[in-house]
């Protein structure tokens, strides 16, 4: 069964291991007359890039992205939008450690179970690497949100336990995502809150230093939404947001608003009441719901959340066993990054664009009086 | 866009209203073969039966299921399975109120801006009615897995914050769920710690006089999984379960193994070693993966949690618009389940079974070794 | 696998065998705000219905549609539409003979070695009546289309190779289906042609002398059709229309425009030429091309052509096995249709419809242009 | 919506424009453990690959393909085979007069109409070098169904209504495909009888000359089928079969079996009777239905017959309009195929191997009985 295909309507087909000849994406779907250039797709990826702080493995790779097919003149043709960044060093590696043993927290036992054998260099499939073809795939989606005037903004709200100040979280009510935006991108580990930022790389340091590593919660604000989209009642809007940022590797929860604390909570306390502004627009006072009421957006900003466990690279010895089914140890070698979070955030940015993307555009199809119009254009 | 079917391989197509009349489910790519017979089905309908205690609504329904197709001389024929419940007392009565106004925390609102106008008699779509489709499907589900030795059990793991001592819940390793079963069906809020039980029983008397509601966690255990289920890298079982899961109204968070906990702990903690069982199976010593490595079965239990919100129809005042966006009061009328999560308890583990059905079935076509042995049986 | 689920956007899941308690369907993904009712459902299904001539089985069955969701206050809710029919009279009849042999021509054989037992009353699910459950939803599909001036008309062509003269046949340019339908609903045998009908009359009356049956070709004409509509490279709107007319029983081959003769036609002759209409429009010479370039449509009339086998129930003496596999020979008793297409007509118009509009809501999703102007509306 | 992706369980999803930097396709969920290396791609590209013969444009394309991914050691993975051919010579050429004009019989018009500007460069995405990726991916469901004993054969059967003798065709019952491809390979025009091959090459010579070009049949042979593949109502096998060769640029008409012609036979005619071999096996004396009856395999032969329109470029000139709308003449410059037929036979080939294995995938889902035993393997 294919399950490297992606959504609906605005599709994304990813390929490529870790130490093979490349990693790439189609994405079919996309509609004609987007502006688009390499550029556009490599900022993406370059926030994903290893090897940029020393909190992230110091592999040094380019993740130069190409587009192969799929845009004329500078502009989507709405045929596929091929791209692959080619991987460029394949030395011949020594891999005898982990092609016979299974690491403790990887994909190496299942993958073996599932297809009686694997591409162990690196990972194969199962690496990180892997989400290269959904940056670029959610860059792409990014920009045609863009032009609706919808931002996606992710960013790290907690490495370790250790949190951001409210004060710097993303705006849960209508505002935009500006700030949030600028603030992130000042932070190492996108973490805005600069205080926050500071102690978390002193703690993975430490854990660095202990062979150890840390996880964190992912937090992820889509503003500019228009309401009414989703399609109850498996399509919701949270429901595929949840399927998306759950496909990450790594993430082991994902909420909507106020999330698992909703389940501490009452109703007189959860609920947003509305308000009439001005006559002009309803509105919310608050937004517990995360900006989605069964299932469709109700206009408010998007609030998704994913809790990322740590690294289970560690240089620690680890009790485990080989394919044989002999009891061993393993200390995996290498520099490791002592936390995902801080790369996977754009992993989590660019799926939850997706989503959004792909069921905006199905929205469009939930009403006769408004595609009589279209017709009419 | 589609929203009512769901699945890939074992698909389900649900529809009806609340107020219309009946509910039902089409259930498309059942195997051939399996006894099936309506008390089996039956047997999870009455689980989320309303009426059935003071913590749920008072409204009686037989909810008494229908097999209209799909089944002969008491076997599957492996041709479309349609299941109805036909709606009994459709008297009318007085919408006014929700007709005009958004009820805080429901889709009225958001329904309105997707479609232009909604069915408003008790939720229309949008009305927890709806699941009785999916647990009929789901109960089809669970029947083929028990076939193969997989069994799915559901249970309240909180409410209100009082949560089940730790000695009750799903055995998070290999065991059975049979006692967890056991414990849990003496509840009538199927949650299987007695103390706890009786605790959220007085929470609930307590919220219902001061009219308002509670949220809780349900938890899910999957049992008897073999390695190897779920598709790499879109359709992980982690992220169609999670789907499925927070596609089910009400649910705001979902969790795997440790879920969000993963956040705050480190590699070496976190991480699950193996060990060699006598040289015959391939075993681990914890669970905080909850069953699931690179989106694919370890072969352990499965373990998900869902986040309940408070039910939103509360019969205390509150704020809102009506649809001519004017400011008014709302008090919901009639009397509501001040909690949702023991009649969602079914829903959850009907989802859960869905989804594990559909990818067990697609694992069968993920090697040529085994294909080719299958095509000589 | 689901087989019984059709389309991407506009959706439909069928139910049903030929002697179960009904036959049905859901349709989900109708937008909201079509005015709807039974009526305008069973004028379809009217034209299916058997024991209306004699050359059709005098089975005397009401197929009385019952619409039971999605539609309220006499409009679509955009929510899934389940209609049923159900099956009056159960009698138990003695299905001895074809329960334990072979039928030629019939899917009897093929399901057994499929699902290891049929459900053999009548057919079960490879019987004919299965067809009511696309009929209705190509019906709602149709009165979709109609909003937006698309009017799909199937008639029948020839049976037993006499064929309407073209006079009669559907535009093959631009113009309307109007006296197309007027004069093919004037046919018993929906044959436009009132000599052709007469002929092909008398030869089915020879045929059920002869205990032998016919078969015959249906036309569908699509009227009305914007350009621009059909997806490379896959989802070409001629290869769904061929999907799902090729999908109905009987149905040996499709044709799209001048078809099978293309074949053998040469380039000069088979290109249709372009020319500017008053420089307000571009249109065709001819239309060879059956309305469709490179799978997309080009706002001339949609061609469409399905030949139809004999029916394989005829009296006559035959040889086959049962399911020991021992040699037998079967005479089919009861009354049978000797000819299948004037019933099939409105099934391929179904089948027609379905796709016209599933792919018409997707081609509103191929430009950006439009859909920016689409999000002002 | 995205079109250019294929299949439900053995996907692909093709990328590439004509003058393009490559085309491509990705495969995904091909089974692990078959091996696979770019020679046997390779060797069915060669087949569809320009400039062989003189009656194929003249054009230099090594159409090398590459394997980017999935396949380690020798042997696929189980995840998605990207393949690719890079185009070497991208040299700047004058595009303008097809710029501008709509060349007649060709997808011009309606890609603009659809798109609202198209690639226009050698006939961008709609160009027939799109095929390459579907016959890179047919040629890996090749090697899947040969390692089930079933083998795909396609040939030209006529080109310009000059037909091969029958003793040349394919076994239309239970026999194999080696002498039908041994002799079809001998021809330039993949045509297997040397007689109708010779005088087809007469033919194109005198279209070349005329400045014109001819269409053609192909019939395509499936021997090996086990009964049993093939989902009722909607995923029968034919029609999945029509959409795929329907999808195939240039074809206008697919038949099954005696396709067309069972429309003019009777039911005692066109019935193929069963008897029993030896009481070992369920036989047909004919095969009328070209191996598929109730849209099952019945485990006959499936024959298959794709009907080809003429080239539309061609030398002659053509009336056509401008994208201005004005009218104008146009004159196909360069030299083009004198007919797409033997080149299509290939492409005919794998859009038939790759349905008849995602079918034969799900086929393996039907029985409970059966997928037990799978469980114990």
């Amino acid at each position: 069964m294919a399950g490297s295909v992606f959504g609906q309507i605005f599709k994304m087909a990813t390929w490529g291991e870790s130490h093979g000849k490349g990693i790439g994406v189609v994405v079919d779907g996309c509609p004609a007359g987007l502006a688009l250039d390499e550029a556009k797709i490599q900022a993406y990826l370059d926030r994903r890039k290893p090897g940029q702080t020393k909190y992230s493995t110091p592999r040094k790779e380019d993740d130069a992205v190409e587009i192969l097919s799929g845009v004329f003149e500078g502009f989507t043709t709405g045929t596929p939008i091929s791209m692959a960044v080619y991987n460029k060093s394949q030395r011949p590696k020594d891999y005898s450690a982990i092609a016979c043993c299974y690491r403790p927290g990887h994909a190496d036992y299942t993958f073996d179970m599932k297809y009686g054998f694997r591409d162990y260099r690196g990972g194969g499939r199962s690496s990180g690497r892997e989400t290269i073809g959904r940056v670029a795939a959610g860059a792409v989606a990014a920009e045609v949100l863009k032009e609706f005037g919808i931002e996606v903004c992710a960013y790290t709200k907690s490495i370790g336990g250790i949190t951001i100040d409210d004060s710097y979280a993303g705006d849960c009510l209508y505002g935009s995502v500006q700030d949030l935006r600028a603030n992130m991108m000042k932070s190492p580990l996108y973490m805005p809150d600069p205080v926050a930022s500071q102690k978390a790389e002193e703690l993975l340091l430490h854990k660095m230093q202990e062979k150890d590593s840390a996880g964190g919660i992912i937090e992820c604000i889509v503003s500019g939404m228009p309401a009414g989209v989703g399609e109850p009642v498996f399509e919701k809007l949270d429901a595929n947001i949840a399927k998306a940022v759950m496909s990450v590797g790594a993430v082991k929860g994902v909420e909507i608003g106020t999330g698992n604390m909703a389940a501490q909570s009452y109703g007189s306390c959860n609920n947003d009441s509305f308000y009439s502004a001005d006559n002009t627009a309803i509105l919310k006072r608050t937004n517990n719901a995360g900006g989605i009421l069964g299932g469709i957006s109700d206009g408010s900003n998007i609030v998704v959340r994913a809790a990322v466990k740590p690294t289970p690279s560690i240089a620690k010895m680890q009790h485990t066993v080989d394919k044989n089914g002999t009891d061993t140890d393993i200390e995996i070698k290498g520099r490791h990054d002592p936390v995902i979070v801080p790369r996977a955030v754009v992993v989590v940015e660019a799926m939850t664009a997706t989503v959004v993307l792909d069921m905006l555009m199905m929205s469009m199809l939930s009403r006769m009086d408004l595609m009589k119009k279209f017709f009419t254009l």
